[in-house]
């Protein structure tokens, strides 16, 4: 690892979370934003690893973005290692990887995309075929959150006030965002008139990284804490939560950051909608529902620190899951690039993955 | 202000969040739990004041109980510099006293309590009169909350998981807490398995302070932060949420602890049953429902920072109300020392206030 660059108050439109520059995978340490804007350079495929379990990068499409260019780092290695035995060294460090966070789906799309080319290449430069396949993975992505966008702001009615939770922008993504694209276009377009943030325990994903990208782009953010969304839907004050996701079941159930689940119960008790927006990298058609995905439990001292500084008491435990899951019953919405599927089914869902 | 003393790991049966000892009001200062225990002296009025806003002491029973204290020290300086006069220079101090917070009615009580002392007192020695009176407030409310205790306690199944919200213990109170007292107690009787607390953003309540009262009584808490309540609820660990109350309306809405309505929503969709304890002083007959319950918006600065670091990027704006109302329909059960109230009406709280 090796830091490549200092920048403080990059501007959106060059905010890339993830990025392939000067032959190596650079990524912004999420954990030190926003009051550092610090670029890692990584070369190697361990390194790419540990980044992805520590969260220095994280959103489930940002994740699988850069699994793919993890791959195109690690057969750069083993074909350097051994020309004609590469690919047998290389599948290995592909489970490996796939392995580094269990619930968002992207990561093991990406490395099951890199893995054909990796079957098919010829051995004298699979990594130049590698990095195409990365880097198409990558534009398609971008492409995919403005065409989400555009999808999602047209459910808007003009003016309204929307609640999102944790980040879904630029740096959870290849660029613009899934659930924060909707909140761009949808500012953009006049259809929303307020935005609200919830700060997002543990992490602070909401008041560190979505306030950030907001402030950016010019786009008034109000935060609040998480135990104060219900209350905020009882004033009327929003119309939509809009939330992003780390693996949709067949049926369109979803896990998404912790808070989620909560957010959807308040909001159907309320009668304001929710919306789900990721694109089909996101979809899992082998789980079938819900009670399938995999649940990340992470550090206790998650919750019981914060910045390294212990805030609760010595001798408390903590119960800390990354992610829940959201029924596709309290979803009136689920936002992909190839389309709308409203109050989803499986039905629904295999008509959507034209299957 | 006098620092006292400084001492770690005071056990859990000397904690006293409010005590009248050397004929000053000593606080434990809340803001600095769990690293610190700090205990302050206050002799004059216009200190205590500053402790109630800026939340040296926190819990609307324990801010009644510290305002009964700061008349006395209001009615002394009074009395010394005009013992004839001291009655007409008293009445405003009581207005400003009253006024230092506005959503736990148990400072306007206390408040009251004290006044009708002031008024029947001669001027020969009206401190001793009123020390009597904030001492026999803070006795009774000790005993109230080891009623409510047992009350509350016998409405929960054997081996029960129990979600808290905020604190609600010795340190919200004159001892043994409310809503933590039915905790304490339904642990000691066995009714209570475990016990989870929310780590009750932004002041974090539930991480410094619930967490330190239980750890101190041997009781083992799980910590989760707020967003995680909705899915602990989903698995089935929970069988109540048990709640305090900072200002109960006549037909049992419940003014409480921001994120406390979210958790009844919450409990409610999952069939979990909803408790509030709160000792009679915190029920306010005047106000008809919670619609007009006055509730506290506090400095953004609390959501926008975390421990004192400033954790949001600058330019964010933040919401913070202090409170959020919880409607009666919503809860199961209000405990008070004088009986239960299952599912509240006012004709039912008209009853329980003998009215």
């Amino acid at each position: 690892m090796i830091n490549l660059k200092t920048a403080e108050n990059i501007p959106y439109d060059r905010v890339r979370a993830v990025q392939w520059e000067d032959d190596r995978l650079s990524l912004i340490d999420q954990r030190l934003l926003p009051s550092q804007t610090v670029t890692v350079a990584f070369e190697h495929l361990p390194e790419c690893i540990r980044a992805i379990r520590d969260m220095v990068v994280r959103g489930a499409p940002a994740i699988g973005i850069t699994a793919a260019y993890a791959v195109v780092l690690a057969a750069r290695d083993r074909h350097r290692a051994d020309p004609a035995g590469w690919r047998r060294a290389l599948l290995p460090d592909l489970e490996q990887l796939a392995a580094a966070r269990p619930t968002a789906v992207n990561l093991r799309w990406a490395v099951d995309r890199m893995r054909h080319i990796v079957e098919s290449a010829t051995d004298a430069d699979p990594v130049a075929r590698l990095l195409a396949e990365a880097r198409h993975i990558h534009a398609a992505d971008i492409a995919a959150n403005h065409r989400m966008g555009g999808l999602g702001m047209a459910l808007i009615e003009p003016g309204s006030g929307v609640l999102t939770h944790c980040n879904t922008g630029a740096l959870a993504t290849g660029g613009y965002g899934t659930a924060l694209g909707v909140v761009r276009a949808g500012v953009a377009a006049g259809r929303i008139g307020q935005v609200f943030a919830d700060e997002t325990r543990p992490w602070l994903q909401g008041a560190r990284l979505t306030a950030w990208e907001l402030v950016q782009e010019g786009i008034a953010v109000t935060l609040i804490v998480d135990g104060a969304a219900a209350q905020l839907m009882r004033q009327g004050r929003v119309r939509w939560v809009i939330v992003g996701a780390d693996r949709i079941a067949a049926n369109g159930d979803t896990a998404n950051k912790i808070g989620t689940y909560g957010l959807a119960v308040s909001a159907r008790y309320h009668g304001v909608k929710f919306m789900v927006v990721a694109p089909r990298s996101s979809i899992d058609m082998a789980v079938a529902s819900g009670a399938d995905i995999p649940i990340e439990s992470r550090d206790p001292a998650e919750v019981l620190s914060y910045a390294g500084t212990r805030t609760a008491a010595d001798g408390a435990h903590a119960w800390n899951p990354a992610f829940d899951v959201t029924p596709a019953e309290l979803i009136d919405a689920i936002v992909t690039e190839a389309g709308v599927v409203r109050a989803p089914t499986t039905t629904a869902m295999h008509a959507l993955m034209g299957l």
